[in-house]
């Protein structure tokens, strides 16, 4: 056996032996064949308790509460959580590195220091907490998916684990990526595919955080946070109908995480929140800000505080509208995704207006090439290390990547910025009414691609190259009933046109799809962009 | 005759007609062998009237007091500007482009503005100001010192011209730099070298904001703008006795300026303030930032406010104290500099200790090699288009040259974050008295360096490479007398050596050289960074 088959099969071992304490047996556990979408599975099965439920039913500042009031501890709250958060692993394959022991240990602690001061140890105190992969904790794997990187524990904490656990919140988990974080889907030859929670059998869980949008979805975590440098975050969280943010560069913590491509700082990786509750994301951010983290956590955080932003009343709002990102537009379900949020802030007397997908196109040409400017070698030495197979995927990108001379990234870099300054003023002046507010455009084209089959995505991308803040936020879910295949007279270009082929030839697949739109407002403002979100979500309820 | 010539003379001729209208005689200026300090030879001389003196030294606040009292134009103050800065650049050789004329017209319609509608038309109404020749003006050239950028006028004015013109502001000239920005000498084959006021013979004006440097030194400008990746602003600055701010990235704009590296990010260029009257530079970054340009002006600007920093009394600062720079240690002058400003804030009841060059020359390691990763391509390529005469600094620089690739360039990347991060640690916990709130350093070994003899100056680019703010501020000057060589044991390199000797056998060339230190802040605390400054420099009064 090859000395990498070994290396998996212990990995695997080690994790599967860490989960066994709150697994249930494998045929209490719906398989795919007799249910495809397990989104509200937990729910409703058996194998939680209503109390295991109510509690992980239960937004951040509830559970707060309830410890005050001394009717929860945290060690039964982190419990539950661990034992939610295996029951959805066992659903969708979403874990990689289990930490339930640490978690409970430093639970207990909690509740004795509640016990003892009658307060809590900080404004995450009890809060069952999940990481993407790629965030280091010491004396705990990074693998991304590549069993060069199996056994190999970290040495440091990653910045923003120091900040939660100074916050009081507790890691109970890492999960899954798509190898070295290369894809926008979630699968690799050390942990497998995890799978959409919606469609377990047709839908993709999206990535590069598809482990964090799969959790998200089954309510395993309070929060999750995860990496965004093209879409990472926001992609799977629409694709499994949870919140996220993605802020811009310098408001959440980077420093001691891991990437396929380190030391790319052409499009900086960020990272951000995904919930189940839009309450908890707003929570987590304000409060990860209120640490003031640049002080003393992470050099790469900027002295910004959090500057609450209440919408006026009787002041529109400003919001553009897109249906397309230069590359693609998005398909029928999508369509009437961004037309619910547009019928309701235009019932609510907002300006609400169709944007141009100006830009994307010149974005997209300087953007993409600079993401694997380094040739892929950090990559392509971990994998010549450990001899692992190799997917096609990846086989495909390695193959065509060369190492780029450093004038034409500067190249590149002269021709980003330029764009950035133009888009300023395109936002500024781009509409009649003023400067926008937000522009509301999907992630995808797809109300979640089908396996294996994932376009480009300037719908997110363009947004970090901008390094403009975004959310998602759940609008619907498709119903191939109503939203029926068009045939469209142009496309925008071959990708566009094989999108909507595969939306017509697999239409049944889609049914069920989250539809989710992205809140895009501009350069750390963030605050702004949660308030708008929040506003969107109370127009829908 | 070759091109180059014709169009090197044709740009002088532009010039020097432009600067006529002003111009003393010839021999009613001082030669450089009658009088090698001219600092303050022009309030002293008669070129000036004693109500033209009176103006070009009155601070920036008291301009704008005679203004709404009306007992003075903007007409009449931009006149005499432009007549000082004219002879500044008799004394020096500092101005490149000539924007007397426009100024002229723009004071006049400030006037009328002001007639019209009794009040100023923005905080900077009839202020001269001068820009480093990088600086785009729609209509001018930015040649940086290369004839192959000479009659090229630029189309657009740079972000920092359009806010200076929406404050009110008035451009009157651009001033020299090293060629192609690339030594810290202000000497190039264009437009010849800047000479330091303080010694016009001997000394080294400093680069590359040289011209500005000169022309603060000699009152020809309310302030000046100048561009800082190593060093820059602050350099020129400390060789010319005036006061500068270099802050962090992201509150001064860039956008729209030129550089020999152009799209080199790794270490980001800023732009910082020069200015004789520290007042002058604490007022124009404040109404530089409360103009909120990450709106509308530059899309690289961070939406900090203005955060007015008040110094607590009975809250003793602490601050650390460096006299070297991991590559070479400070002469005598800068020695005693340090031990004036040391004693001070020691009698003022301070926290001040010596602090340690740590993390410098690992710094230095990764960081100079990013500055040229491009291969200098764009540099060569002009030259070789207009095939203009080469001088030996930069000779040298080029023929070693060579395009990085970018793996190496992501790994030094990677380098500099992690010093970045870890120094941010030993900025809280590296000494005994808690996190520092400064860090008092020269910005060289010398008191102002020799012709063609400036080392390298880790000194400065340290802060840019951690992008923290710093100041500079003088504090004495040279006395030959009093700064004795000293011998030496041991040296920190051979730099470290060849500086000292330098010195020693040199010694009555540096007398009168300008002492200043830097005041060192962390990350965008430009506005503490200003205030211990103001505060430095009232001790020392």
């Amino acid at each position: 056996m090859p000395e990498w088959e070994d290396k998996k099969a212990l990995k695997l071992h080690q994790r599967n032996t860490l989960l066994k304490a709150f697994e249930a047996p494998v045929d209490s556990i719906h398989s795919v064949d007799q249910q495809n979408d397990i989104s509200d599975y937990l729910d409703h099965c058996e194998l939680l308790s209503s109390e295991e439920k109510k509690i992980t039913n239960s937004p951040i500042k509830l559970l707060l509460q309830q410890y005050i009031n001394n009717n929860l501890t945290a060690e039964k709250a982190i419990r539950t959580y661990c034992h939610r958060a295996t029951l959805a692993h066992q659903l969708v394959n979403c874990i990689t590195e289990v930490r339930f022991e640490e978690a409970i240990e430093e639970a207990k602690k909690q509740d004795e220091y509640f016990k003892r001061n009658h307060e809590l140890i900080g404004p995450l105190h009890g809060v069952a907490i999940s990481l993407k992969d790629n965030i280091d904790i010491k004396g705990f794997d990074s693998t991304m998916g590549l069993i060069a990187l199996a056994c190999k524990p970290r040495k440091e904490n990653a910045a923003i684990v120091n900040l939660i656990q100074k916050l009081g919140g507790i890691i109970i988990c890492k999960t899954n990526t798509p190898a070295g974080l290369l894809f926008t889907e979630t699968t690799n030859m050390l942990w497998g595919r995890t799978l959409n929670p919606y469609s377990r059998k047709y839908l993709n869980v999206g990535g590069s955080s598809g482990g964090e949008g799969a959790i998200a979805a089954l309510k395993g975590s309070c929060f999750g946070i995860g990496s965004d440098i093209g879409g990472s975050v926001r992609h799977p969280a629409a694709l499994n109908n949870v919140y996220s943010i993605k802020p811009s560069v310098g408001r959440i913590q980077t420093y001691g995480t891991q990437s396929g491509q380190p030391g790319q700082e052409s499009i900086k990786t960020v990272y951000g929140i995904l919930s189940h509750y839009l309450d908890n994301m707003t929570y987590s951010f304000k409060v990860f800000i209120e640490a003031e983290p640049y002080k003393d956590i992470d050099a790469g955080c900027i002295p910004l505080s959090y500057r609450k932003y209440t919408l006026e009343k009787h002041q529109p709002l400003n919001i553009a509208f897109l249906d397309r990102d230069g590359l693609t537009s998005v398909t029928p379900p999508l369509i009437r995704g961004l037309n619910i949020v547009k019928r309701k802030l235009k019932a609510a007397g907002h300006n609400v207006f169709d944007w141009n997908d100006a830009y994307f196109k010149s974005m997209t040409d300087c953007m993409y090439p600079m993401y694997g400017a380094n040739g892929l070698t950090t990559l392509k030495e971990l994998l010549k290390q450990s001899g692992e197979p190799i997917d096609s995927r990846m086989q495909k990108s390695i193959a065509g990547a060369k190492v780029m001379p450093v004038s034409r990234l500067w190249n590149y870099q002269i021709q980003r910025t330029k764009i950035v300054q133009q888009y300023l003023n395109y936002w500024n002046t781009g509409s009649s009414n003023g400067r926008l507010d937000a522009i509301i455009i999907p992630t995808s084209a797809f109300p979640a691609c089908l396996l294996n089959k994932v376009p480009p995505q300037p719908y997110t991308s363009m947004w970090n190259a901008l390094d403009y803040s975004a959310s998602t936020l759940p609008v619907t879910r498709c119903n191939v009933k109503i939203d029926r295949p068009v045939k469209k007279d142009s496309y925008l270009s071959d990708v566009d046109r094989d999108v909507h082929d595969t939306y017509r030839e697999n239409l049944i697949k889609f049914e069920g799809g989250p539809v989710s739109v992205q809140v895009v407002c501009n350069r750390l403002e963030e605050e702004k962009c949660l308030a708008i979100t929040k506003y969107i979500s109370s127009l829908l309820d």
